[in-house]
């Protein structure tokens, strides 16, 4: 087992990552101050992990939500599910919730923690790559608006994230590529040497070698909780992980929340800002081949959905969080492992990226 | 106008105590980073203050949304509203919301600025007594659920408190009495100075003379601001603000919210606290009879409403946020003057007491 740590002064906290962890039971438990937990879950990773789960926590007081899977149920009608349950069963703001799934059960569980009785106790056990790699670390909570996703939400830290890279093998091999697009972006944003690593160990990822796995995950974590350390909130660094998002966010709100997971929308984004970045003459064409070529290879999609048009993508990009002012703030390369935030790029190159991808 | 500062760290504001604040849009906007401003107020209070304070505010870009007045409302769907403005109007998380009314309106426009985009500006423009003295300060913020109240929040910090005194011209006076129930609040549990101050100056405060309302809001607003800068997150000390509030949720949920007005269901629920006291041998049977005396001299409820069982006080104080473990903790008077926070009462006087008010 792997132990990071994200440094955050006295809200720090560890991030496991290895194999059967969900079976250790001190380990999850030692952050639960009292004994009273939720496990918040969904109907595709009930069937698969509540049972061991449940058989780790024998010894406390647990009850269980099981939400219905999809990007399309992160709303507030959901939430209202689990904050039902906590009041239902008498739940005291000492409690602890436990988030066992991916990115969106991880989001909504976080934001019922930070908001039931003005916030609870929570753990992340991530059960997909894309969650263990990203979404389950930093404390970003929330859930989408029809106008526009994760509008709602609050900056939420969790006590603990739990690894359990074993889970990793009941995932489906689009949910597994969409986990890698998001390892792709480290290397993009900050860490040209994993870039690398990436572009020789594409096949092993794919094939599910553990020990690769493991270490992408690892050096994922390490960037991500370095990010988080230097700007919790937000205010400068940490919006360059977000590369890809503004482009991805407009093609899963256009295409309807659900219909393409959100790393695959994040891949086609990365390659609109590496296009864009290199049409401002910062990225050679040749590193933008290379982004290219590394994204297709991890089977992702390297072109924007059939059907979107231009104007449907500056309108739902001008709704994301990364405006200001009015003006749409893009993260760009300007090399391969360096990334900055822009409002000064030229709209027509902007819009000439975007019509390449709307035909 | 008096200035007194929450001091919070990085996070302390100031709150502002006058007349024709409204009318000053130095005072506000200061705190506003950006001139994108909502204003959330309620079909109350906007014809009586909203022209004022668009007015003020003309140079910014400013929106509005009126709800509709009463607690009854202060659920997630009536958040909804104030997102969808948000979101169609696409403020970004730079731009202020601010509060225009009382404490519903205070506390929903505050977890919105605290939920939106994960967090953005707000300003406390309190227009009744309960929300100057009490609500406005601190950071408390959100909504209630059917089985409980303010279930469901954030500790989110406004930029600024601005109390304009001008406004309680307009209030009726049983709001202006249920204000008066948390000012008496602070002279029982830390101030017993100040309660006798108010022994000589009920009648005064009930005539709205306005000397004595800005020094009886002042002294509030100082003892809150103490209190709230020791325990920002009622870890401890804080806790002791929320005499009567068990007893009272009890009464407001039982009654259907927006039936009795929250300080009168804290006025029951302190008499019932001092009740208790009283029985445990802590405070004397005469300082009872004075507590019991100004209570009803600020026209407030000293006794419970009727229809209501032990049985079901018993269960509603039971979801109150101030449970842990299953133990209902309560705030009880050891002196004039002194709190505790205590799970040792005796169960059968709790019951004892009750059953007075049931009949």
């Amino acid at each position: 087992m792997k132990t990071l740590t994200v440094q955050l002064g006295k809200r720090s906290y560890p991030i496991y990552i290895g194999n059967h962890l969900l079976e250790n039971a001190g380990l999850i438990l030692q952050h639960a101050p009292t004994k009273q937990l939720l496990i918040v879950t969904n109907d595709t990773i009930a069937p698969l992990y509540l049972g061991t789960l449940l058989g780790t926590l024998a010894g406390a007081r647990t009850e269980t939500v099981i939400l219905p899977d999809g990007e399309q149920y992160k709303n507030l009608e959901t939430m209202n599910r689990i904050y039902n349950v906590l009041l239902e069963k008498r739940f005291d703001r000492h409690c602890t919730l436990i988030a066992l799934g991916g990115g969106v059960i991880g989001d909504m569980t976080g934001f019922a923690a930070a908001t039931y009785q003005r916030g609870v106790n929570f753990i992340q056990v991530p059960t997909t790559l894309l969650a263990q790699v990203d979404s389950s670390v930093g404390g970003k909570t929330g859930v989408n608006h029809p106008l526009g996703k994760n509008m709602i939400g609050a900056f939420y830290q969790p006590l603990s994230v739990i690894a359990d890279t074993n889970t990793l093998n009941t995932l489906d091999d689009r949910e597994l590529s969409a986990g890698i697009a998001e390892v792709i972006k480290y290397g993009l944003i900050r860490d040209s040497g994993f870039f690398s690593w990436l572009e020789s160990n594409m096949d092993r990822l794919l094939n599910r070698d553990p020990d690769c796995l493991a270490y992408a995950i690892e050096r994922s974590c390490r960037n991500k909780a370095e990010v988080v350390a230097t700007d919790e909130l937000e205010a400068g660094e940490r919006a360059l992980l977000n590369l890809g998002h503004t482009f991805g966010h407009a093609i899963e709100a256009g295409m309807g929340y659900g219909s393409w997971l959100h790393g695959e929308a994040v891949a086609a984004g990365m390659v609109m800002a590496a296009q864009l970045s290199t049409a401002h003459g910062w990225l050679d064409p040749a590193t933008l081949d290379r982004i290219v070529a590394l994204i297709a290879k991890a089977k992702l999609p390297v072109k924007g959905p059939a059907g979107m048009s231009m104007q449907q993508y500056l309108g739902l990009m001008s709704v994301d969080k990364k405006v200001k002012a009015g003006k749409i703030n893009l993260v760009l390369l300007k090399h391969l492992g360096e990334a900055i935030v822009c409002d000064d790029y030229n709209p027509a190159l902007l819009d000439a990226v975007l019509k390449q991808h709307c035909d």
